[in-house]
């Protein structure tokens, strides 16, 4: 006996679904691509994610949702979603009844990620949540918690994770390419303009440049040295007479600690543009610039700076990494696994994030609890 | 009235020296070069102050000390200094005797620094002194005591103080070329081999990387800032399984803050080779690689790192960065004036350096007290 059911396929002893078998939910048929409904027609969500879906293999934008309807209208036309496909954050809960949509891309401010997400799980969506994951950790409890009850899928749109020379430098570091890792630092940052963007509003975004730029670096410390931070130290400056700096931070050092004697040192600002990271072992170093660019990333591996070679990584199976994310997404819940950016993932960056502002504020090393 | 006796010039009003004029002390002749006593024929003192004098204009060598008779005659031979210009450990102070010597250079390994320092002073010559100053806040106190009361110049062998590149940069930094100052970042680090020097004893060495290259990367932070930090924090990662690293530490990430609110974020190791500073501005950045090594500096100013050009600095008054070290301190005691490295200057590297080991030791933010 088979039992389809729309929280999860059980499949009998023995028993093999052909792809298409009639009776088999959509989200199940291996050939479908899985539908993704875009929330937030803002510079990324429109400008970055939605042009993706026509390079993916397993995606597909199906619906929008915006609180601009004639921008909403043009962007479907555009990109053939169909009218139905058209929400607002009025009806958004009505997503629910619209069987195309499987996963909603949550690209709005930080501060509207828990609800949404929250409310598309409800809904019985599974979710990609854009970066960083909300504006605290009891939020991100909170959104974990919803699409676990949900039975649905929750992914971080870390995009860096998908991209070749980022995948090909875990690899070398976890290979002993550059013998064991000692120590590993990045600067992030790029020039804010705008002091009127919800990005230097606290209560939208959560906080300054750590929570926007300075994330990739935190992000790449962890996934570069594979271990979690037992510790962090930070020291913050920022110019507050500057319009765009009345609320969040510019500039923020902060040192990690990680259990096998890793420091981690990096730097996030808004008042500059840097991208890069270098992993030092015993052995060499990787070293990438920019590393979690948009485009043009170029990595460095060998023993000494003179001796270095630039490396080109064997090219991955997407066609970019916005793709890959998108893509992953779709066959992790295609095939009923985790992703490897599972919202536990967001959560951990928020918790240390929140350890780093602390320690800036009360000048002390603060200790991280697993 | 003219008058003139060893521990200084007073010039009576109106009066005017005249160059080799009668009874003027052998030091205030202006056309003559003052004599170097070089304690101490290991690598540095052989290999890379001793050549220098041949390109100097103000300095000579006249002296040598050294425990290791054969080697002494070798070196004084080749290097056209008397019989009577050499000494050894037992026989030092009779350098009091030797009127051509003016300036003793100490060449020792670190713990031996405040001794020759102090002997030296009590012999009546001026001294230079090798970086590190000494192992100990206290023993720099002594130095300098010693020097004061026997009226003698005491100055640092901080050769980058003298290396076109960084004295360019320095300029730089000062007229607002990047703007207002924001953040320095310095990586400073060689591969140690041989774990039987006195490097790696930290009785003879006061500690580590940090007092051996560290230090650079220090008085880069503070001369490129022209700010004393206030507070630190530091976090040491050292394989204490390596032979090298039985008593002193191999990598340490330190975190310098200024009073204006420019961060510092130092690195310094044992364990590989790097050499580098950036320095941010709110309108630009100095970056410098290497940046104090014996020679091959190269310097990039610019806005972002795309459009960053190499500068090549005016070339500056001396052959070198060694010669130029010689004969400034030769040059001030000429005109009785302070060198831009005096011993206070090594102190306060020391008493910082203190800091560093007391944060890393306590896993605390440590003040420092003026």
């Amino acid at each position: 006996m088979i039992d389809l059911n729309r929280r999860g396929l059980v499949m009998a002893a023995g028993g093999v679904l052909a792809a298409g078998a009639v009776g088999m939910p959509a989200w199940a048929n291996p050939e479908r691509k899985l539908g993704y409904a875009v929330v937030g027609l803002g510079g990324y969500g429109l400008g970055r994610i939605i042009p993706q879906f026509k390079e993916c293999q397993h995606s597909r934008l199906v619906a929008l949702v915006s609180g601009d309807p004639a921008k909403a209208k043009k962007v479907a036309a555009e990109h053939g979603v169909p009218e139905r496909g058209i929400y607002n954050y009025q009806n958004f809960d009505s997503i629910r009844d619209n069987p195309d949509i499987d996963i909603v891309y949550i690209c709005l401010p930080v501060f509207m990620h828990a609800e949404y997400t929250i409310r598309a799980a409800q809904a019985g969506k599974h979710v990609m949540c854009e970066k960083p994951m909300a504006i605290s950790v009891a939020e991100c409890e909170q959104m974990i918690a919803a699409c676990r009850k949900a039975g649905k899928k929750l992914m971080l749109g870390y995009r860096s994770r998908f991209e070749p020379h980022n995948v090909e430098a875990i690899r070398l570091a976890r290979s002993g390419a550059i013998g064991k890792l000692r120590y590993f630092r990045s600067e992030h940052g790029f020039t804010a303009r705008d002091p009127n963007t919800w990005r230097m509003k606290k209560a939208q975004s959560g906080g300054g440049s750590l929570m926007d730029i300075g994330i990739y670096a935190l992000q790449a410390a962890r996934y570069m040295t594979g271990e979690e931070p037992v510790a962090v130290f930070a020291k913050e400056t920022t110019d507050r007479s500057d319009p765009r700096f009345r609320e969040v931070e510019d500039m923020i050092d902060f040192q990690l600690e990680f259990p096998s004697g890793v420091i981690g040192s990096c730097m996030s600002m808004y008042s500059a543009n840097r991208n890069q990271f270098v992993l030092m072992g015993d052995k060499g170093r990787i070293e990438l610039e920019p590393a979690t660019a948009y485009s043009g990333q170029r990595m460095w591996v060998g023993g000494e700076r003179s001796d270095k070679t630039l490396v080109t990584p064997p090219p991955g199976p997407y066609a970019n990494q916005w793709v890959g994310q998108l893509d992953h997404m779709a066959q992790c819940v295609k095939d009923n696994r985790e992703t490897i950016v599972p919202g536990e993932e967001g959560l951990r960056d928020i918790r240390i994030i929140e350890a780093v502002y602390r320690s800036a504020r009360e000048q002390k090393r603060i200790v991280l609890r697993g």
